[in-house]
């Protein structure tokens, strides 16, 4: 069976066991896991549609008909081409059964959504992330290649950019640098490079700016980018010359919190407990109200996807899992730190997809 | 009062008039346009709240917070951070009234709009496009002057691509060039180049691909990009040296049916009615099955955006909308026309932001 009709069982087989229905799935990297069909979601709906017992079949506008038959998954399902100026949510809504649970793509567009409800009122609509993250997760081993490619090529980045000078240029410079040297080590793309220097660096999703950057500054690096459609996403925090006040208690922290959260992992274990015992590390040290996101998140096609490692996700790991364990403790007005590695779940335990040295660099 | 708190107010205002308790804008042009601020829409929800009778209110990630406040409107509004591990539905739903109907931007998040519903059941959901379109449907002199040197921007590139080699070449090398060009002339970005040639010109959203163009190929280029953030979206129908059979008939027909909806525009009709004339010529001359998307979509921001001028939609236009007039005839394993220029409605009845001729160029 081939690499999508295979997803596409599978993914039918969730539905069913999970209790729905039918699951609709909108464009998005959804879609893209299970056809190799990658348009961009639009006012025009398309739908996957799958439902137990019965075949696949995808909705789609009739003027991307023929983009659709010609995608990967094209011959393993039906086509149905909806022409512009019809009741687009009625012709929809027959695809769907008149009452049970049906999920959907959690990135369907709302008004999309809306018209799907009013159709068929009976039903409960949810999101279908519990049924898709059962086979999106568990990454098969070509994804894993993939992942730690990208993954390798972000730590050569690394590594080349703590050769190149910080003291006196703007954080843009720098971000423009590690843009060039993600493509040049085997990138596709360069998706994110965050690159918060001195006070900045206290907020977690900076924009790198024309902030010039000084002695005695710390600099959090987050980046990443595309390879073979998968992502790669790395931080470290170098150091100007002298660390600032204070910054290596911290830093000592947050990379004890990370090797800690790394080494919890293993088969089995809860994806919230995986946070707990970074942020425990954290709290109890007194920075716990400055470590104010998850511990990580999913990654694969998406840089961030389920699982999410927070609080109150028990959804336990299994081999093959691919996640971001990043925790992180941002002082305002002073500086921030974060350490994050992509990490796969093993047999064993967990192997790090990033290898970059996580002791201090001091850069110039 | 500044553009952003302008445009929040009458937002507010157009809701209350429309009998909508709150309006909820997730990431999206509507909230690029309400606020300047443009962070990608993500697992964790920001919604930007406007309630009549209230100051205007940002959900947002703890961690995005600082971008926010930094953004062009993050002074116009309360800021709530929230942070990973509470429970964010029930914390968003909060700011939505218990009853009464609540707006929701068309993009929100499938997952995002159900978390909301399942927290304030007795609310009546609804797309927020018919608020929102009364505003960023109407563009100022501001926004007209930019989709105005998109468009001259775009025609300068089909001026150009006339004057460069098809014969021979793949489609995906014109298509690179159309890329190119577009920049040149002063696009920030090129955003799509579509190049269907021969039979693939029967599909409308043909992806340029490998295929070789030939003598006597009809030719589609449908391409555009942003300039200032606002979209240039033309096409013309090239052929290569002598028409294909029966194309002059075809393509006379499609000019016929452009002209005659773009005469037909002035303040006060209904944009389906500019939708019936184009296809009323296309049908009395026998080709209406083959003319199965709508006449044109609203532009600005998006490459696609209200009004649509689609049967069923009876919207009435006035000046300052601008829209695409696209008619299509495309006949399956033969070959496709399509004529497409940017107008808008003025006093007196429409300009084109395309000049570029109509007339058949012949390619080399």
């Amino acid at each position: 069976m081939d690499r999508y009709l295979d997803r596409i069982t599978r993914a039918t087989e969730e539905a069913a066991r999970q209790g729905f229905a039918a699951v609709a799935v909108p464009p998005s990297p959804d879609l893209f896991y299970l056809t190799g069909y990658a348009p961009m979601q639009t006012e025009r709906p398309t739908l996957l549609v799958l439902r137990p017992g019965l075949d696949p079949v995808m909705f789609v506008p009739e003027l991307e008909r023929p983009l659709a038959a010609a995608a990967p998954a094209g011959r393993d399902m039906e086509l149905l081409g909806w022409r512009d100026g019809i009741d687009v949510y009625a012709e929809a809504g027959r695809l769907l059964p008149p009452q049970g649970r049906v999920a959907v793509g959690d990135a369907l567009w709302a008004a999309h959504l809306l018209g799907l409800q009013a159709e068929v009122p009976q039903v409960t609509f949810a999101p279908a992330s519990p049924v898709i993250e059962q086979l999106r997760a568990v990454k098969d081993e070509d994804e894993l290649a993939a992942l730690a490619r990208a993954g390798r090529a972000a730590d050569e980045t690394f590594r080349q950019i703590c050769g190149r000078t910080f003291l006196g240029r703007r954080e843009e410079e720098v971000a423009g640098d590690l843009a060039e040297l993600l493509v040049r080590n085997g990138h596709d793309q360069a998706e994110f490079t965050i690159v918060a220097s001195g006070p900045n660096a206290a907020s977690p999703h900076h924009e790198p700016g024309g902030r010039t950057m000084l002695p005695r500054d710390a600099v959090v690096l987050d980046f990443g980018g595309t390879l073979g459609g998968y992502y790669s996403d790395t931080s470290r925090t170098v150091v100007i010359g002298e660390p600032p006040e204070g910054f290596e208690t911290v830093y000592a922290l947050v990379q004890e919190a990370q090797e800690a959260a790394f080494r919890a992992v293993r088969p089995g274990i809860q994806a919230q407990e995986v946070d707990r015992v970074a942020r425990r590390i954290i709290t109890d040290a007194g920075y716990g109200e400055r470590f104010f996101h998850r511990t990580g998140h999913g990654i694969g096609l998406e840089v961030h996807e389920p699982p999410y490692l927070v609080e109150g996700n028990e959804r336990t790991l299994e081999p093959g899992v691919t996640f971001s364990i990043e925790p992180g403790i941002y002082l305002d007005g002073a500086f921030g730190v974060r350490i994050e590695d992509i990490v796969v779940v093993t047999e064993a335990g967990a192997d790090r997809l990033n290898r970059s040295t996580r002791e201090l660099q001091v850069v110039d």
